[in-house]
Parts: structure tokens; C-alpha cells; sequence
């Protein structure tokens, strides 16, 4: 019986130190070093090449090394028997939702004119606030967070979702009503699941359909947005700016247009970023959840994609 | 029976109306238009000329526009028998609270740093992060609602005053105990009131006493902080960089090194921005408990000063 990851191009000597130390007795192979793949039933994936788990003839359980499972649920050979289990760390929501609300305080105390007023040695006074209604597409364990948050501090927050939920502490939104919440507020924060129904979400009809000059912060995955439309949408007023920390290609090309955009702000994929000190104590309860073969622990519902 | 507005420079125009709208039997001057002083039982005070109000026998009540009064106490010729009340405003403790809690997060995910990357095309997911112990100097209506609003989103807060207190849920140092506190602590927020005893506290003695490396947030007053001790404490590495909202001389003069600093952040004194529409209704009910004879609501204490 053994444990195996597959993260190719990731160091994941941390990882394996982390899980020999609270399990010494589970056996741990690192792709592409795997002696018997019929001794492998559970596996750790991040980005692994497609179709290689038909390799493994005695899986149980794939564990993902993040919140996101669509590198996993992207490689359609992989078959839907097979429980799949996310990370869900508490430093990973706390990281994504501060960044998110230093997004927002930024936009709100415009922080960018007064960096530029401070280089002009310019005092000026007026308009000290924008006033802020913020929405969060995604209200799962990040975007729950973050609106939890927000509420705290007493800011203007509404959710939307795929679907009804009911017991809400805030205004929510689902399906259809997506024009609605959209004409509710001013900033826009996606922090939605990667599915196919959520894959360039973020275009130009939707940008339409925003409170004019709307600020975008997109902290989930660069294939949410449509890129090229945001660049027209801020062109046209529709968006005012946005905070990026993910890309369709990442590290964003040098020649893509969003590093020289005075509207764009971005950073390199470090909105949040898993922690294996606090990862690695799920995956080796999930192992050996699996091995008394009870279900595991975040398991995601393969039909919702998430 | 009048109320009467000395606050030179400033446009009162809006304050008037609201004091009107809410009570339409006071009567209102305006400096330096006031036709009878000995009419005068109350003032509302702003950088007032000092000595003034020794020309207004009659006087009751002296009410600040602000949440500060130590422009109201370094005038010494009021007579310690006046009370003395402040604008307690929730809209001012918001702003107050999310301007100070951005320029930590701005501090924590390293806003500059990112900014320059971008400048340069650099992609560097590198130490995502500054890990932080913030510092509140102040614990009063101000201070205390940052350090509320700081654990809610889980970051590491304690709080620092000028007497001992109990019954509070975050770590407390006070009088002598403050080099213990500046040892604990890597971000430093100036919410005290200005008094004699808290004029030029943020000096070179105390920065040399700080973390190494601290960074510093003043939105108290301008005259908290020797300011040509902070750059001193920058270039020895004592602090490593400051957001400053208030200075010695507002607006700060052309010449003055902060403007160019680029471990310095200003703003030009919009950390929060007294609201006449949730002041007016506070001056016109301790302008209707003075006619009632009942002490003033949010009355200060002289002794202490705040």
C-alpha cells in the first residue's frame, strides 16, 4: 500500500517530510519515480499529466494539493467511481480573504490616486471615499469566508451562487437573478469554482450588464475571464479597473497587455497559496479514512464540479 | 440665545443647514459674523484664534466639529469650569478603521513590492507574504474599534494605554510597560489623543526600541510624530517604512522630505473625515441638554485631555 504525488515541476520535499512525520508507516512515492504503480492507492495530484491514473490499477482515492480540483476533474479518462478530496486550510481562506479585503480598501480609499497626488506633490482633499456595494460570485468556504468578513467590518456585501440557499445572513443571489445582483454592486469579486458552466464567466456580456464602472478583483482561476474582454470593458467604461492574481497563462507572458495597464493591478498567483504544514495532516487522515474504507474528508461532489 | 460656529478657513455652510433642519428655533452665527456675543451659550469650535472666546461672557458649552479637542485644550485661556464635548460618529470610526486596517494589509501582502514587479515585468511568487503583530497606541473609540475589527479577521493585535484596564479580550500593556509592548509588536498604529504627555511620543528614542523593522501607521495627529526622527529611524533600519495621514503642517509644504520618500506613504489627512450629517444631530442635543442644564453627551475630561 502507498501514497504517491504527482506534481510534476513541483518541490514537494516539504510534503513528503510533513506526512513522514505524522505517519511514518505509509509509503510515499514522488512521480515520475514510482517502482510499482499496483502497489499505489491513493494519489496527490497538482497539474499531473492527463490520463496517467489509468496506470494505477488498485486507486481508492485522489487527493488534490489545493482548494481547486479542475486540473483534476479536466482529465476526463479519470473514472467517476473515484472519491476526490480537496485541502480545505483555515491560513488559506485567511490569506485569500485578507487579500481580497485589501483589494477592496484599496479601491474604496483610492489608494492609486494618492500614490500618484504623493509623486505630483499634490494635497488634495476632496472625495476621500468611494462608495462600496461589494458582491462575491462563489459563496462556498472562500467566498463564505470573505463575505463573513466584509460583514464584520461593515461593508456592503452581497453573494451569488449556482444555486437556492436558504438561512443566509446576507442578500443572495443564484441562477437567473445574475443581472440583478450585478446592478447591486460596484466591486466584484469572483472567487467561483473552475467547472465548465464557470469557464470565461467573466466576459464582455456580463461586463455589459455591471453597475457602470464596476472594479473587478478575480483571485480564483484564469480561465474564469475572458482577458481580452476586460481590456475592451475597461476601454469602454463598463469596468473601471480590476485586481488580477491568476492568468490564463501563468507566469503571464512579457508581452501580455495587462503588465502595462495603469487600470490593472496584478499579482503573480500569491492571493493564497497552500500551506503543506497545514495540507498534509488531511491527506494522511484521508489515507487512512481510505484504508478502513470510510469516504473521505472534503470530498467533492463529482456532478457539481466542485 | 445663539449658537455660534468659529472654525476660519472652513466652508460651515452645510453644518449650519443641518443644525436647522434638525432644530429650526437655534439661532446660528457664523464667525466672524456674530452681532451680539453676549447673545452666545454655546460655540462649535475648528482651529478657532486662541483667546476668542474670552469675548463671549455667557458662554455654557464649547462642542469640537471632531473626534479631537486638543486644538480646543492648547488654547489656555478657556476656563476649565466650560464642558468640553467631541463628535463621537460611527461614519468617522469606519473610516477610521478600514483606511488603518488597508495600510496593514497594504504592509502584510506587500502592495509596493508587487507595484515595482509589475513595473518591471517580473513574475516572483517568492515569500507571498510578511507575517504580522500589530500594535494599537490608543485604545479609546478609535483604537479599540481597529483592534475589534482586527481580530475578527484573525490577525494578531494588542493594545497599548496610558492606564492600567481590564475585562478586554486582547493583550493590553500600559505606563511602563511600553517597551515590552514595542518588543512584541511589528506594525505600530498611532491612535492616541494629543496631550502634553503624547506630544512627540513617536520619536527616535522610542523607534530604537521598536522591532527591528517595524512598520509605522500614524492617523492620529501630525504632532505625535518628530518627523525628522522617523527619516533618521528609516535610514538606520529601526522602521522600515511608514503610511502617514496627518503632519506637523497641513497641507504638508512642498519641501518636505515625506513627499519624496519612497518608504513613505502619505495621504493628505482623509483617514477619516468628519461627517456634518452625523454631527449636526450630536451638537444640536448637547445644545438642547445645555438649555436643560444637564451636562454635555461625549463631555471630555479636562484632566486627562481626551
Amino acid at each position: 500500500m502507498a501514497l504517491a504525488i504527482i506534481a510534476p515541476g513541483r518541490n514537494v520535499a516539504v510534503w513528503v517530510e510533513n506526512i513522514k512525520k505524522i505517519d511514518p508507516s505509509i509509503t510515499v512515492y514522488v512521480y515520475p519515480e514510482i517502482i510499482d504503480k499496483s502497489e499505489v492507492e491513493a494519489v496527490m495530484l497538482w497539474q499531473h499529466p492527463k490520463g496517467i491514473l489509468n496506470d494505477f490499477p488498485n486507486l481508492k482515492l485522489i487527493c488534490s494539493m489545493g482548494a481547486g480540483v479542475d486540473h483534476i476533474l479536466s482529465d476526463e479518462s479519470i473514472s467517476p467511481e473515484l472519491p476526490i478530496a480537496r485541502i480545505v486550510d483555515k491560513k488559506l481562506t485567511f490569506s485569500m480573504t485578507n487579500y481580497v479585503i485589501m483589494g477592496i480598501l484599496n479601491y474604496h480609499r483610492q489608494t492609486l490616486r494618492y500614490q500618484i497626488n504623493q509623486k505630483k506633490k499634490v494635497w488634495d482633499m476632496s472625495r476621500p471615499e468611494i462608495s462600496i456595494r461589494v458582491g462575491v460570485l462563489g459563496v462556498g468556504e472562500l467566498g463564505g469566508d470573505v463575505i463573513d468578513k466584509l460583514q464584520a467590518l461593515n461593508i456592503d456585501v452581497s453573494g451569488y451562487g449556482y444555486s437556492q440557499k436558504s438561512g443566509l445572513t446576507y442578500p443572495y443571489y443564484y441562477g437567473n437573478q445574475i443581472n440583478e445582483f450585478l446592478k447591486k454592486v460596484n466591486i466584484l469579486v469572483c472567487l467561483l469554482p473552475l467547472t465548465p458552466h464557470t469557464e470565461n464567466y467573466l466576459n464582455l456580456d456580463l461586463f455589459k450588464n455591471c453597475s457602470k464602472g464596476t472594479y473587478l478583483i478575480n483571485v480564483a482561476r484564469g480561465k474564469h475571464l475572458v482577458e481580452e474582454d476586460l481590456i475592451e470593458a475597461i476601454e469602454n467604461g463598463y469596468i473601471s479597473g480590476a485586481l488580477l492574481d491568476v492568468f490564463r497563462n501563468e507566469p503571464l507572458p512579457k508581452n501580455h497587455p495587462f503588465w502595462e495597464s495603469e487600470k490593472i493591478t496584478i499579482t503573480p498567483h500569491i492571493a493564497s497559496v497552500t500551506n503543506p504544514d497545514a495540507a498534509a495532516p488531511q491527506i494522511v487522515e484521508n489515507y487512512q479514512r481510505m484504508k478502513l474504507n470510510q469516504s473521505p474528508k472534503n470530498q467533492i461532489d463529482r456532478k457539481k464540479g466542485y
